[in-house]
């Protein structure tokens, strides 16, 4: 019994599979506001899933995340490809609410039953990515998309953990939006699988691939044999898009004849449980503000009566002895 | 025994407490490296600590953040305070290394011993802030500063992260930084108790001043009586840091009258033990590439043997039955 009703998540799951955008959307709200049948809709969803081509896409604010994301949209119904996207915003934790700019830019799409669309406020203190990401992901896959775009708003870390959750990872730059130390700064060098010089009919879009170029060579990537190729695209007149395209399915060919896309996937896995279950111990430890065990030890610890270590393993400790 | 040979704790404590700023290097770094020292650095601190202001200073990148830091510095000195200033990069996660930029924009205090600056990695996924640098802070406040400035490169969450850490969080806006809209996604408007508008001496910083005025107002602020102030400065200059002391001063007084200050210091040891808490889960889970548990259910779930959800709760079950 969820919040909204009782929800029957077998039904849900069948019409989703048969392309039925409200169940869809349902599915991802029950994920998204950890409703109580979260573990129900995800077991329900694991055996029709695996299938579908993930892609990453970050960048700093300005580059043009959302007008490449939709233009990419446009090309791959193109190509007759089902598209799920995923637009991840880190909104405060504070509100809790997802702004809806990314939404809006959208719209050109809003017509058409090949692509679903979500924005997904990015809760919790388990990093940029809501840890229902994953999951919803899960429900895109199972719904038939061939291709589920996650796009973050490009801000510090969040470039670093689409990177875990995607199989191509799409960073986005744009000239003149910083010196390379900035980009250096974000981690970009590291964890690009292609690289897009967007609005590159701007001055200097040359420069910024030459400069990236540079960059990536002097970077601390994995010797896994992967050099990362930079398109130029202009996505507000849709150019370059296909070649953008290209790469996307050139890299997706990789991760499969070399067994890279079976370790990304294992890693990706990996930190969804550890997730889970970091959010289920915070969970038995209590909110702020309530008369937790944690909030006992806070006090301690604040008065200066124990250090934070000392009292950490008590924390554990308590946990363990009688928390379930 | 450290790898860089046994340390003297007791001994680094006096001598950092009477001011020797190769002692509170010394203990910044056992705290930064996550010695095996690092909870007899806590403990020994502990009695030391309390007394200091702890400013956090952020703001997008190109607002000025480092410059007006410095600016700051220079008045507080002048007001004969000592100072020190925790500047934490959101380098990455894959190189682990901070960059320079932020130091050496600080070098005009080089030659001052009542200014210590540090610049901090911020490793881990624990958040853009690492978990040390609480423990920096004591150090700082240990060795006799009276304010403690930690300037995070505004990025996304860690907004949100240094408000959580600091009694007083400076947010930082520009004139032409973004719209209304980049401003409320990045959660300032929530979090900041002294709002700057620097380079206030270029076109439309009184209109930036008006809109934040505004949005202030709208924002999901706590209804605690303390109504941020909104300065204007030219840090380059060092116009406007006699005002900006002074608020900052004021709401450390509001701070301490309403009790607020205590709620914030336990709130932040909450943080700090939860932190210390899961980090210590996580390393009993085992780093990712090994053959621990986690990475045996990681491999089920990526196969579809398992959910994640069932392997979550297989992970705490193992780490609560044998992992000490």
């Amino acid at each position: 019994m969820s919040p909204r009703g009782r929800a029957d998540v077998p039904g849900l799951v069948e019409r989703a599979r048969a392309g039925e955008a409200r169940a869809v959307a349902r599915l991802i709200s029950l994920v998204e506001d950890a409703s109580p049948l979260l573990r129900e809709v995800t077991a329900a969803l694991a055996p029709h899933t695996g299938r579908a081509q993930v892609l990453g896409i970050t960048g700093a604010p300005g580059v043009g995340k959302s007008t490449t994301t939709s233009a990419l949209v446009r090309e791959l119904r193109q190509a007759g490809k089902r598209v799920g996207v995923l637009a991840v915003d880190p909104s405060s934790p504070f509100s809790g609410g997802a702004l809806l700019g990314d939404r809006i830019r959208m719209q050109d799409h809003a017509g058409d039953s090949g692509v679903f669309i979500r924005s997904m406020a990015s809760r919790g203190h388990l990093g940029g990515l809501a840890w229902s990401t994953p999951q919803a992901v899960r429900v895109l896959d199972a719904a038939g998309c061939d291709v589920v775009v996650v796009e973050t708003v490009g801000v510090g870390q969040s470039e670093v953990e689409v990177a875990g959750l995607a199989d191509t990872t799409l960073v986005l730059l744009a000239p003149g939006m910083g010196d390379g130390i900035q980009a250096a700064k974000a981690g970009i060098l590291e964890v690009g699988d292609v690289y897009v010089v967007n609005k590159a009919d701007r001055d200097g879009a040359d420069q910024v691939r030459r400069d990236l170029r540079s960059m990536i060579a002097l970077a601390d990537r994995p010797a896994d044999g992967w050099e990362p190729p930079i398109v130029k695209t202009v996505a507000q007149a849709g150019q370059g898009l296909a070649e953008l395209v290209v790469e996307v399915d050139r890299h997706r060919d990789w991760l499969r004849s070399t067994g890279e896309l079976g370790h990304r996937r294992a890693r990706r896995a990996r930190a969804e449980v550890e997730a889970i279950a970091l959010a289920a111990l915070r969970a038995r430890w209590g909110d702020v503000g309530g008369h937790s065990e944690l909030d006992r030890l806070a006090d301690a610890v604040a008065a200066g009566e124990t250090d934070p270590w000392s009292a950490a393993d008590r924390l554990i400790d308590s946990s363990e002895s009688g928390g379930r």
